[in-house]
Protein backbone atom coordinates (compact mmCIF):
# COMPACT_ATOMS: atom_id res chain seq x y z
CA UNK A 1 0.00 0.00 0.00
CA UNK A 2 1.21 3.41 -1.30
CA UNK A 3 1.40 5.51 2.04
CA UNK A 4 3.22 8.76 0.99
CA UNK A 5 2.05 11.55 -0.91
CA UNK A 6 5.67 12.47 -2.57
CA UNK A 7 5.47 8.46 -4.39
CA UNK A 8 6.84 8.52 -7.83
CA UNK A 9 3.93 6.97 -9.31
CA UNK A 10 1.51 9.29 -6.83
CA UNK A 11 3.08 12.37 -8.43
CA UNK A 12 2.98 11.41 -12.25
CA UNK A 13 -0.78 10.56 -11.34
CA UNK A 14 -1.21 14.26 -9.95
CA UNK A 15 0.87 15.62 -12.67
CA UNK A 16 -2.20 14.34 -15.09
CA UNK A 17 -3.96 17.38 -13.94
CA UNK A 18 -1.79 19.12 -15.94
CA UNK A 19 -2.64 19.71 -19.99
CA UNK A 20 0.78 19.18 -20.70
CA UNK A 21 1.73 16.42 -18.47
CA UNK A 22 -1.30 14.42 -20.22
CA UNK A 23 -0.26 15.04 -23.67
CA UNK A 24 2.89 13.72 -23.03
CA UNK A 25 2.13 10.84 -21.67
CA UNK A 26 -0.89 10.49 -23.31
CA UNK A 27 -2.84 9.35 -20.46
CA UNK A 28 -5.86 10.43 -18.50
CA UNK A 29 -6.95 10.63 -14.53
CA UNK A 30 -10.81 9.40 -14.29
CA UNK A 31 -11.95 9.44 -11.04
CA UNK A 32 -15.08 8.30 -9.25
CA UNK A 33 -17.37 4.85 -8.94
CA UNK A 34 -19.77 6.00 -11.76
CA UNK A 35 -17.40 7.85 -14.26
CA UNK A 36 -14.84 4.74 -14.03
CA UNK A 37 -17.66 2.18 -14.61
CA UNK A 38 -18.87 4.07 -17.79
CA UNK A 39 -14.92 4.66 -18.71
CA UNK A 40 -14.70 0.51 -18.55
CA UNK A 41 -17.98 0.13 -20.20
CA UNK A 42 -17.10 2.86 -23.06
CA UNK A 43 -14.20 0.45 -23.54
CA UNK A 44 -11.35 2.92 -22.10
CA UNK A 45 -7.65 1.60 -22.15
CA UNK A 46 -7.03 1.01 -18.51
CA UNK A 47 -3.74 1.38 -17.42
CA UNK A 48 -3.95 1.76 -13.65
CA UNK A 49 -6.43 1.29 -11.01
CA UNK A 50 -6.50 2.89 -7.66
CA UNK A 51 -7.86 2.38 -4.89
CA UNK A 52 -8.11 3.56 -0.91
CA UNK A 53 -9.76 0.70 0.48
CA UNK A 54 -10.55 2.83 3.28
CA UNK A 55 -12.51 5.36 1.77
CA UNK A 56 -14.72 2.62 -0.19
CA UNK A 57 -18.05 3.08 3.01
CA UNK A 58 -20.53 0.96 1.47
CA UNK A 59 -21.41 -2.55 0.36
CA UNK A 60 -22.19 -1.38 -2.97
CA UNK A 61 -18.73 0.10 -3.20
CA UNK A 62 -17.16 -2.82 -2.80
CA UNK A 63 -19.00 -5.07 -5.27
CA UNK A 64 -18.76 -2.59 -7.96
CA UNK A 65 -15.16 -2.47 -7.16
CA UNK A 66 -15.09 -6.36 -7.68
CA UNK A 67 -17.12 -5.91 -10.77
CA UNK A 68 -14.44 -3.00 -11.55
CA UNK A 69 -11.73 -5.87 -11.18
CA UNK A 70 -13.86 -8.27 -13.46
CA UNK A 71 -14.56 -6.21 -16.43
CA UNK A 72 -10.86 -4.72 -16.10
CA UNK A 73 -9.13 -7.87 -16.48
CA UNK A 74 -11.55 -10.40 -18.24
CA UNK A 75 -10.15 -13.69 -17.75
CA UNK A 76 -9.34 -14.69 -21.85
CA UNK A 77 -7.54 -11.45 -22.18
CA UNK A 78 -4.01 -11.20 -21.17
CA UNK A 79 -4.03 -7.11 -20.46
CA UNK A 80 -1.81 -5.79 -17.66
CA UNK A 81 -3.55 -3.52 -15.52
CA UNK A 82 -1.25 -2.13 -12.76
CA UNK A 83 -3.54 -1.67 -9.02
CA UNK A 84 -2.64 0.54 -6.71
CA UNK A 85 -3.92 0.27 -3.41
CA UNK A 86 -3.30 3.59 -1.70
CA UNK A 87 -3.77 5.29 2.34
CA UNK A 88 -6.96 7.77 1.90
CA UNK A 89 -4.56 10.61 2.38
CA UNK A 90 -2.58 9.76 -0.49
CA UNK A 91 -5.71 9.63 -2.51
CA UNK A 92 -7.01 13.07 -1.29
CA UNK A 93 -3.84 14.39 -2.53
CA UNK A 94 -4.60 13.00 -6.25
CA UNK A 95 -8.61 13.89 -5.77
CA UNK A 96 -10.14 16.28 -7.91
CA UNK A 97 -13.27 15.65 -5.32
CA UNK A 98 -14.81 16.61 -1.94
CA UNK A 99 -16.12 13.18 -0.63
CA UNK A 100 -13.86 11.12 -2.93
CA UNK A 101 -15.35 7.48 -3.48
CA UNK A 102 -11.64 5.40 -3.46
CA UNK A 103 -11.66 4.54 -6.59
CA UNK A 104 -9.81 6.18 -9.61
CA UNK A 105 -8.31 4.66 -12.76
CA UNK A 106 -5.50 6.08 -15.10
CA UNK A 107 -6.44 5.50 -19.02
CA UNK A 108 -4.99 5.74 -22.17
CA UNK A 109 -5.36 8.73 -24.40
CA UNK A 110 -6.80 7.66 -28.12
CA UNK A 111 -6.11 9.91 -30.50
CA UNK A 112 -6.18 8.77 -34.29
CA UNK A 113 -4.38 10.62 -36.98
CA UNK A 114 -6.43 12.40 -39.44
CA UNK A 115 -5.08 10.72 -42.60
CA UNK A 116 -6.21 7.52 -41.14
CA UNK A 117 -9.56 8.28 -41.27
CA UNK A 118 -11.82 7.79 -44.20
CA UNK A 119 -15.05 8.39 -44.13
CA UNK A 120 -17.68 6.14 -45.59
CA UNK A 121 -21.10 6.65 -46.95
CA UNK A 122 -23.60 8.05 -44.21
CA UNK A 123 -20.90 8.66 -41.83
CA UNK A 124 -21.42 11.73 -40.20
CA UNK A 125 -18.98 13.53 -38.48
CA UNK A 126 -18.36 16.97 -36.36
CA UNK A 127 -15.63 19.20 -36.21
CA UNK A 128 -14.94 21.55 -33.96
CA UNK A 129 -12.73 24.64 -34.55
CA UNK A 130 -10.32 26.21 -31.23
CA UNK A 131 -13.39 24.93 -28.82
CA UNK A 132 -12.43 26.79 -25.23
CA UNK A 133 -14.71 25.29 -23.10
CA UNK A 134 -13.64 21.81 -21.49
CA UNK A 135 -17.38 21.70 -20.25
CA UNK A 136 -18.71 22.28 -23.90
CA UNK A 137 -16.38 19.77 -25.36
CA UNK A 138 -17.62 16.86 -23.05
CA UNK A 139 -21.21 17.82 -23.37
CA UNK A 140 -20.73 18.16 -27.36
CA UNK A 141 -19.29 14.32 -26.97
CA UNK A 142 -21.86 13.49 -25.03
CA UNK A 143 -24.65 14.23 -28.10
CA UNK A 144 -21.99 12.72 -30.22
CA UNK A 145 -22.15 9.31 -28.61
CA UNK A 146 -26.35 9.82 -28.24
CA UNK A 147 -26.47 10.62 -32.28
CA UNK A 148 -24.33 8.02 -33.56
CA UNK A 149 -22.04 10.33 -34.59
CA UNK A 150 -18.73 7.97 -35.58
CA UNK A 151 -16.01 10.84 -34.36
CA UNK A 152 -14.70 14.35 -33.63
CA UNK A 153 -11.85 16.36 -35.60
CA UNK A 154 -10.41 18.98 -32.59
CA UNK A 155 -8.75 22.07 -35.20
CA UNK A 156 -6.62 24.13 -33.57
CA UNK A 157 -5.69 25.35 -30.32
CA UNK A 158 -8.18 23.80 -28.51
CA UNK A 159 -9.94 22.46 -24.81
CA UNK A 160 -8.23 18.85 -23.94
CA UNK A 161 -11.33 16.36 -24.22
CA UNK A 162 -8.82 13.90 -21.65
CA UNK A 163 -9.31 17.27 -19.45
CA UNK A 164 -11.36 16.20 -16.25
CA UNK A 165 -13.81 18.60 -16.93
CA UNK A 166 -14.56 17.33 -20.38
CA UNK A 167 -14.28 13.86 -19.01
CA UNK A 168 -16.91 14.68 -16.57
CA UNK A 169 -19.35 16.48 -18.46
CA UNK A 170 -18.95 13.93 -21.52
CA UNK A 171 -20.23 11.62 -18.55
CA UNK A 172 -17.80 8.85 -20.11
CA UNK A 173 -18.44 8.68 -23.22
CA UNK A 174 -14.84 10.38 -24.49
CA UNK A 175 -14.05 6.74 -24.45
CA UNK A 176 -17.04 5.97 -27.55
CA UNK A 177 -16.38 8.27 -29.96
CA UNK A 178 -13.26 7.96 -32.54
CA UNK A 179 -10.95 10.82 -31.75
CA UNK A 180 -9.09 12.97 -33.88
CA UNK A 181 -6.46 16.47 -33.76
CA UNK A 182 -5.65 18.34 -36.54
CA UNK A 183 -4.57 21.82 -38.10
CA UNK A 184 -7.25 23.87 -40.14
CA UNK A 185 -5.12 23.46 -42.93
CA UNK A 186 -4.69 19.95 -42.80
CA UNK A 187 -8.26 19.43 -42.74
CA UNK A 188 -9.16 21.56 -45.11
CA UNK A 189 -7.02 19.33 -47.92
CA UNK A 190 -8.15 16.04 -46.30
CA UNK A 191 -11.88 17.14 -46.92
CA UNK A 192 -11.28 18.24 -50.50
CA UNK A 193 -9.52 14.44 -50.64
CA UNK A 194 -12.15 12.78 -48.90
CA UNK A 195 -14.88 14.37 -50.49
CA UNK A 196 -17.37 14.82 -47.67
CA UNK A 197 -19.55 17.24 -47.21
CA UNK A 198 -19.10 20.22 -44.49
CA UNK A 199 -21.88 21.88 -43.14
CA UNK A 200 -21.01 24.99 -41.04
CA UNK A 201 -23.34 26.18 -38.28
CA UNK A 202 -23.26 30.04 -39.06
CA UNK A 203 -25.64 33.33 -37.44
CA UNK A 204 -25.97 34.72 -40.31
CA UNK A 205 -26.60 31.64 -43.01
CA UNK A 206 -30.49 31.68 -44.45
CA UNK A 207 -31.12 28.01 -44.95
CA UNK A 208 -32.33 27.33 -41.46
CA UNK A 209 -30.52 23.93 -39.60
CA UNK A 210 -34.34 22.46 -39.54
CA UNK A 211 -35.13 20.98 -43.09
CA UNK A 212 -31.23 21.45 -44.44
CA UNK A 213 -29.71 19.21 -46.64
CA UNK A 214 -26.55 17.55 -44.69
CA UNK A 215 -25.46 15.24 -47.48
CA UNK A 216 -24.08 11.82 -47.46
CA UNK A 217 -20.68 11.47 -45.70
CA UNK A 218 -21.19 14.30 -43.52
CA UNK A 219 -18.94 16.90 -41.35
CA UNK A 220 -20.82 19.36 -39.28
CA UNK A 221 -18.40 22.17 -38.87
CA UNK A 222 -18.70 24.12 -35.47
CA UNK A 223 -16.79 27.69 -34.51
CA UNK A 224 -15.21 28.61 -31.25
CA UNK A 225 -17.50 29.81 -28.56
CA UNK A 226 -16.15 33.73 -29.62
CA UNK A 227 -15.16 33.64 -32.88
CA UNK A 228 -17.51 31.57 -34.71
CA UNK A 229 -16.64 30.40 -38.15
CA UNK A 230 -13.85 32.57 -39.88
CA UNK A 231 -14.36 33.90 -43.61
CA UNK A 232 -12.30 31.26 -44.96
CA UNK A 233 -14.12 28.33 -42.31
CA UNK A 234 -16.89 29.28 -44.31
CA UNK A 235 -16.08 29.18 -47.79
CA UNK A 236 -14.80 25.49 -47.04
CA UNK A 237 -18.78 24.59 -46.08
CA UNK A 238 -21.24 23.38 -49.07
CA UNK A 239 -23.83 24.42 -47.00
CA UNK A 240 -24.07 27.17 -44.18
CA UNK A 241 -27.35 26.86 -41.72
CA UNK A 242 -27.85 29.11 -38.87
CA UNK A 243 -30.80 28.40 -35.73
CA UNK A 244 -33.48 30.67 -35.39
CA UNK A 245 -33.28 33.35 -32.71
CA UNK A 246 -35.95 35.32 -31.39
CA UNK A 247 -35.08 36.98 -28.37
CA UNK A 248 -32.01 39.50 -27.72
CA UNK A 249 -29.28 37.20 -27.73
CA UNK A 250 -27.41 36.09 -30.53
CA UNK A 251 -26.07 33.27 -30.13
CA UNK A 252 -26.79 29.43 -28.26
CA UNK A 253 -24.09 27.52 -26.09
CA UNK A 254 -21.92 25.76 -28.27
CA UNK A 255 -22.76 22.44 -26.83
CA UNK A 256 -26.89 23.22 -27.12
CA UNK A 257 -25.91 24.54 -31.01
CA UNK A 258 -24.40 21.69 -31.75
CA UNK A 259 -26.66 19.21 -30.59
CA UNK A 260 -29.77 20.99 -32.33
CA UNK A 261 -28.04 20.49 -35.38
CA UNK A 262 -26.38 16.58 -34.46
CA UNK A 263 -30.52 15.76 -33.72
CA UNK A 264 -32.22 17.32 -37.11
CA UNK A 265 -29.39 15.17 -38.69
CA UNK A 266 -30.52 12.22 -37.07
CA UNK A 267 -33.77 12.60 -37.69
CA UNK A 268 -33.67 12.48 -41.20
CA UNK A 269 -31.26 9.93 -41.21
CA UNK A 270 -34.05 7.69 -39.33
CA UNK A 271 -36.96 9.47 -41.48
CA UNK A 272 -35.06 8.14 -44.56
CA UNK A 273 -34.15 4.86 -43.21
CA UNK A 274 -38.20 4.93 -42.34
CA UNK A 275 -38.66 5.43 -45.98
CA UNK A 276 -36.37 3.03 -47.44
CA UNK A 277 -37.94 0.62 -45.14
CA UNK A 278 -41.04 1.11 -46.32
CA UNK A 279 -40.44 0.61 -49.92
CA UNK A 280 -38.84 -2.77 -49.78
CA UNK B 1 -12.26 57.67 -5.94
CA UNK B 2 -12.30 54.71 -4.07
CA UNK B 3 -9.00 53.62 -3.31
CA UNK B 4 -9.38 50.95 -0.39
CA UNK B 5 -10.34 47.36 -0.68
CA UNK B 6 -11.71 47.82 3.20
CA UNK B 7 -14.34 50.52 1.78
CA UNK B 8 -17.90 49.22 2.64
CA UNK B 9 -19.29 49.71 -0.53
CA UNK B 10 -16.23 47.38 -1.60
CA UNK B 11 -16.78 45.11 1.21
CA UNK B 12 -20.64 44.52 -0.43
CA UNK B 13 -19.76 44.51 -3.91
CA UNK B 14 -17.69 41.36 -3.27
CA UNK B 15 -19.50 39.66 -0.88
CA UNK B 16 -22.18 39.65 -3.69
CA UNK B 17 -19.80 36.35 -4.45
CA UNK B 18 -21.80 34.71 -1.77
CA UNK B 19 -25.12 33.53 -2.38
CA UNK B 20 -26.48 34.30 1.30
CA UNK B 21 -25.53 37.82 0.70
CA UNK B 22 -27.09 38.13 -3.00
CA UNK B 23 -30.19 36.62 -1.53
CA UNK B 24 -30.55 38.70 1.02
CA UNK B 25 -29.74 41.78 -0.74
CA UNK B 26 -31.31 40.88 -3.66
CA UNK B 27 -28.37 42.15 -5.77
CA UNK B 28 -25.84 40.71 -8.55
CA UNK B 29 -22.86 41.61 -9.74
CA UNK B 30 -22.27 41.49 -13.25
CA UNK B 31 -18.57 42.20 -14.69
CA UNK B 32 -17.05 43.10 -18.07
CA UNK B 33 -17.50 45.20 -21.58
CA UNK B 34 -19.82 42.90 -22.88
CA UNK B 35 -21.93 41.58 -20.13
CA UNK B 36 -22.45 45.44 -18.70
CA UNK B 37 -23.86 46.40 -21.93
CA UNK B 38 -25.91 42.91 -22.29
CA UNK B 39 -27.41 43.68 -19.28
CA UNK B 40 -28.40 46.86 -19.84
CA UNK B 41 -29.41 45.82 -23.18
CA UNK B 42 -31.67 43.28 -21.58
CA UNK B 43 -33.52 45.87 -19.64
CA UNK B 44 -31.39 44.80 -16.61
CA UNK B 45 -31.84 47.17 -13.30
CA UNK B 46 -28.67 48.86 -12.71
CA UNK B 47 -28.10 49.48 -8.93
CA UNK B 48 -24.22 51.09 -9.28
CA UNK B 49 -21.87 51.13 -12.50
CA UNK B 50 -18.23 50.48 -10.93
CA UNK B 51 -15.36 51.43 -12.67
CA UNK B 52 -11.65 51.49 -12.69
CA UNK B 53 -10.56 54.27 -15.49
CA UNK B 54 -6.71 53.13 -14.91
CA UNK B 55 -8.21 49.58 -16.50
CA UNK B 56 -9.86 51.09 -19.46
CA UNK B 57 -6.86 50.74 -22.02
CA UNK B 58 -8.62 50.98 -25.01
CA UNK B 59 -10.65 53.78 -27.09
CA UNK B 60 -13.47 51.22 -27.41
CA UNK B 61 -13.66 50.73 -23.50
CA UNK B 62 -13.69 54.17 -23.47
CA UNK B 63 -16.69 54.80 -25.77
CA UNK B 64 -18.35 51.74 -24.44
CA UNK B 65 -18.34 53.68 -20.92
CA UNK B 66 -19.84 56.68 -22.04
CA UNK B 67 -22.18 55.06 -24.25
CA UNK B 68 -23.16 52.42 -20.61
CA UNK B 69 -23.55 55.60 -18.74
CA UNK B 70 -25.56 57.29 -21.39
CA UNK B 71 -28.04 53.86 -21.94
CA UNK B 72 -27.81 53.31 -17.99
CA UNK B 73 -28.97 57.23 -17.64
CA UNK B 74 -31.31 58.02 -19.80
CA UNK B 75 -31.85 62.01 -19.66
CA UNK B 76 -36.10 61.69 -20.06
CA UNK B 77 -35.83 59.27 -16.84
CA UNK B 78 -34.83 60.09 -13.49
CA UNK B 79 -32.94 56.94 -12.42
CA UNK B 80 -30.73 56.86 -9.41
CA UNK B 81 -27.83 54.79 -10.29
CA UNK B 82 -24.83 55.80 -8.17
CA UNK B 83 -21.30 55.42 -10.08
CA UNK B 84 -18.15 54.78 -8.24
CA UNK B 85 -14.77 55.44 -9.59
CA UNK B 86 -12.26 52.88 -8.23
CA UNK B 87 -8.72 52.31 -7.52
CA UNK B 88 -7.25 49.36 -10.43
CA UNK B 89 -6.20 47.52 -6.65
CA UNK B 90 -9.81 48.11 -5.41
CA UNK B 91 -11.42 46.58 -9.08
CA UNK B 92 -9.02 43.60 -9.16
CA UNK B 93 -10.12 43.12 -5.23
CA UNK B 94 -13.45 42.53 -6.55
CA UNK B 95 -12.97 41.13 -9.63
CA UNK B 96 -13.74 37.38 -10.68
CA UNK B 97 -11.54 37.79 -14.15
CA UNK B 98 -7.92 37.48 -15.32
CA UNK B 99 -7.66 40.48 -17.09
CA UNK B 100 -10.26 42.72 -15.68
CA UNK B 101 -11.74 45.44 -17.98
CA UNK B 102 -12.66 48.02 -15.57
CA UNK B 103 -16.13 48.00 -16.10
CA UNK B 104 -18.72 46.45 -13.72
CA UNK B 105 -22.08 46.78 -12.35
CA UNK B 106 -24.37 45.82 -9.29
CA UNK B 107 -28.15 45.05 -10.88
CA UNK B 108 -31.03 44.33 -8.72
CA UNK B 109 -32.31 40.72 -8.67
CA UNK B 110 -35.66 40.30 -10.11
CA UNK B 111 -38.46 37.79 -9.18
CA UNK B 112 -41.98 37.51 -9.47
CA UNK B 113 -44.45 35.41 -7.06
CA UNK B 114 -46.02 32.55 -8.77
CA UNK B 115 -49.20 33.36 -7.22
CA UNK B 116 -48.89 36.82 -9.61
CA UNK B 117 -48.16 34.46 -12.56
CA UNK B 118 -51.39 34.01 -14.92
CA UNK B 119 -50.45 32.09 -18.14
CA UNK B 120 -52.13 33.26 -21.51
CA UNK B 121 -53.10 30.96 -24.24
CA UNK B 122 -49.72 30.66 -26.08
CA UNK B 123 -47.54 31.49 -23.82
CA UNK B 124 -44.30 29.07 -23.30
CA UNK B 125 -43.10 28.27 -19.51
CA UNK B 126 -40.11 26.37 -18.28
CA UNK B 127 -40.02 25.09 -15.07
CA UNK B 128 -36.61 23.28 -13.81
CA UNK B 129 -36.69 21.02 -10.66
CA UNK B 130 -33.58 21.31 -8.35
CA UNK B 131 -31.13 22.24 -10.90
CA UNK B 132 -27.55 22.16 -9.69
CA UNK B 133 -25.51 23.34 -11.86
CA UNK B 134 -25.00 27.49 -12.87
CA UNK B 135 -24.28 26.94 -16.25
CA UNK B 136 -26.73 24.75 -16.86
CA UNK B 137 -28.95 27.31 -15.49
CA UNK B 138 -27.64 30.09 -17.28
CA UNK B 139 -27.61 28.50 -20.73
CA UNK B 140 -31.37 27.15 -20.41
CA UNK B 141 -31.83 30.87 -20.24
CA UNK B 142 -30.22 31.94 -23.07
CA UNK B 143 -31.96 29.32 -25.41
CA UNK B 144 -35.35 30.16 -23.62
CA UNK B 145 -34.69 33.83 -24.93
CA UNK B 146 -33.72 32.73 -28.04
CA UNK B 147 -37.15 30.30 -28.48
CA UNK B 148 -39.60 32.73 -26.96
CA UNK B 149 -40.49 31.41 -23.74
CA UNK B 150 -42.03 33.41 -21.18
CA UNK B 151 -40.74 32.45 -18.17
CA UNK B 152 -38.92 30.58 -16.23
CA UNK B 153 -39.78 28.93 -12.82
CA UNK B 154 -36.95 27.57 -10.36
CA UNK B 155 -38.13 25.22 -8.03
CA UNK B 156 -37.09 23.54 -4.83
CA UNK B 157 -32.76 23.76 -3.80
CA UNK B 158 -31.20 25.06 -6.98
CA UNK B 159 -28.45 26.90 -8.80
CA UNK B 160 -28.77 30.90 -8.15
CA UNK B 161 -29.53 32.21 -11.61
CA UNK B 162 -27.73 35.23 -10.24
CA UNK B 163 -24.47 33.15 -9.94
CA UNK B 164 -21.74 34.65 -11.64
CA UNK B 165 -21.42 31.44 -13.88
CA UNK B 166 -24.99 31.79 -14.61
CA UNK B 167 -25.03 35.43 -15.46
CA UNK B 168 -22.44 34.78 -17.65
CA UNK B 169 -23.55 31.32 -19.47
CA UNK B 170 -26.71 33.34 -19.83
CA UNK B 171 -24.94 35.63 -22.23
CA UNK B 172 -27.24 38.88 -20.69
CA UNK B 173 -30.65 36.70 -21.05
CA UNK B 174 -31.19 36.48 -16.96
CA UNK B 175 -32.54 39.72 -17.31
CA UNK B 176 -34.78 38.84 -20.03
CA UNK B 177 -37.07 36.32 -18.94
CA UNK B 178 -39.35 36.09 -16.19
CA UNK B 179 -38.02 34.34 -13.18
CA UNK B 180 -39.79 32.62 -10.74
CA UNK B 181 -38.84 30.69 -7.23
CA UNK B 182 -41.46 28.14 -5.49
CA UNK B 183 -41.45 24.72 -4.12
CA UNK B 184 -42.52 21.58 -5.55
CA UNK B 185 -46.21 21.91 -3.96
CA UNK B 186 -46.62 25.45 -4.84
CA UNK B 187 -45.87 24.51 -8.66
CA UNK B 188 -48.37 21.54 -8.50
CA UNK B 189 -51.18 23.16 -7.04
CA UNK B 190 -50.81 26.67 -9.10
CA UNK B 191 -50.73 24.72 -11.84
CA UNK B 192 -53.57 23.08 -11.46
CA UNK B 193 -55.48 26.28 -10.54
CA UNK B 194 -54.33 27.77 -14.15
CA UNK B 195 -54.92 24.65 -16.23
CA UNK B 196 -51.59 24.58 -17.31
CA UNK B 197 -50.35 21.40 -19.82
CA UNK B 198 -47.30 20.56 -18.13
CA UNK B 199 -44.78 18.26 -20.18
CA UNK B 200 -42.38 16.07 -18.31
CA UNK B 201 -38.96 14.53 -20.02
CA UNK B 202 -37.98 11.20 -18.56
CA UNK B 203 -35.63 8.72 -20.29
CA UNK B 204 -38.66 6.08 -20.32
CA UNK B 205 -41.19 8.07 -21.45
CA UNK B 206 -42.68 6.09 -25.20
CA UNK B 207 -43.24 9.28 -26.71
CA UNK B 208 -40.70 11.55 -28.70
CA UNK B 209 -40.44 15.00 -28.08
CA UNK B 210 -40.33 15.30 -31.85
CA UNK B 211 -43.76 15.64 -32.81
CA UNK B 212 -45.17 15.30 -29.64
CA UNK B 213 -48.23 17.36 -28.64
CA UNK B 214 -47.36 20.33 -25.92
CA UNK B 215 -50.54 22.30 -25.54
CA UNK B 216 -51.66 25.41 -24.75
CA UNK B 217 -50.79 27.35 -22.01
CA UNK B 218 -47.74 24.89 -21.56
CA UNK B 219 -45.26 24.32 -19.16
CA UNK B 220 -42.66 22.16 -19.89
CA UNK B 221 -41.10 20.19 -16.65
CA UNK B 222 -36.93 19.20 -16.21
CA UNK B 223 -35.33 17.72 -13.64
CA UNK B 224 -32.41 17.67 -11.73
CA UNK B 225 -29.03 16.97 -13.33
CA UNK B 226 -28.48 14.20 -10.66
CA UNK B 227 -32.14 12.46 -10.50
CA UNK B 228 -34.51 13.92 -13.23
CA UNK B 229 -38.05 13.83 -12.16
CA UNK B 230 -39.66 11.59 -9.23
CA UNK B 231 -42.43 9.42 -9.75
CA UNK B 232 -45.05 12.15 -8.03
CA UNK B 233 -43.46 14.68 -10.19
CA UNK B 234 -44.08 12.38 -13.55
CA UNK B 235 -47.92 11.91 -12.33
CA UNK B 236 -48.20 15.81 -12.77
CA UNK B 237 -47.33 15.65 -16.18
CA UNK B 238 -49.85 15.64 -18.58
CA UNK B 239 -47.64 14.08 -21.19
CA UNK B 240 -43.62 12.57 -20.27
CA UNK B 241 -41.26 13.07 -23.64
CA UNK B 242 -38.40 11.31 -24.17
CA UNK B 243 -35.29 11.67 -26.63
CA UNK B 244 -34.45 8.66 -28.23
CA UNK B 245 -30.45 8.33 -27.79
CA UNK B 246 -28.30 5.34 -30.33
CA UNK B 247 -25.52 5.19 -28.14
CA UNK B 248 -23.86 4.49 -24.50
CA UNK B 249 -24.70 7.25 -22.51
CA UNK B 250 -28.44 7.15 -20.87
CA UNK B 251 -29.01 11.02 -20.63
CA UNK B 252 -27.71 14.55 -22.33
CA UNK B 253 -26.70 17.70 -20.57
CA UNK B 254 -29.88 18.87 -19.02
CA UNK B 255 -29.29 22.37 -20.60
CA UNK B 256 -28.96 20.53 -24.63
CA UNK B 257 -32.07 17.97 -23.61
CA UNK B 258 -33.88 21.30 -22.46
CA UNK B 259 -33.46 23.63 -25.53
CA UNK B 260 -33.81 20.22 -27.90
CA UNK B 261 -37.91 20.15 -26.68
CA UNK B 262 -38.05 23.91 -26.45
CA UNK B 263 -36.92 24.01 -30.39
CA UNK B 264 -39.31 21.42 -30.95
CA UNK B 265 -41.85 22.97 -29.33
CA UNK B 266 -40.61 26.77 -31.54
CA UNK B 267 -41.00 24.59 -34.67
CA UNK B 268 -44.25 23.52 -33.95
CA UNK B 269 -45.72 27.26 -33.05
CA UNK B 270 -44.08 28.33 -36.18
CA UNK B 271 -45.44 26.05 -38.58
CA UNK B 272 -49.18 26.55 -37.12
CA UNK B 273 -48.68 30.21 -37.20
CA UNK B 274 -47.71 29.88 -40.62
CA UNK B 275 -50.90 27.00 -41.61
CA UNK B 276 -53.06 29.76 -40.20
CA UNK B 277 -51.77 32.47 -42.20
CA UNK B 278 -52.01 30.57 -45.35
CA UNK B 279 -55.38 29.98 -44.28
CA UNK B 280 -56.38 33.40 -43.62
Amino acid sequence: MITSTANHRIRTIRSLNRRKERDALGLAYVEGIRPVVAAIESGADLETLVVASDLLTSDRAYSVLSDIKQRANPPDQHLNIEHLEVSARVFRSISNRDGPQGIAAVVRQRWERLDDVHIKDKDCWVALVEIADPGNLGSILRSCDATGVTGVIILGASADPYDRTALRASSGTTFTCRLVRSSWDSFASWARYEDVTITGASGDAIQSYRGANYGSKSVLLMGSERKGLSQEQQEACAHLVSIPMLGKTDSLNLAVATTLILYEQLHQRKSSTAVLEELT
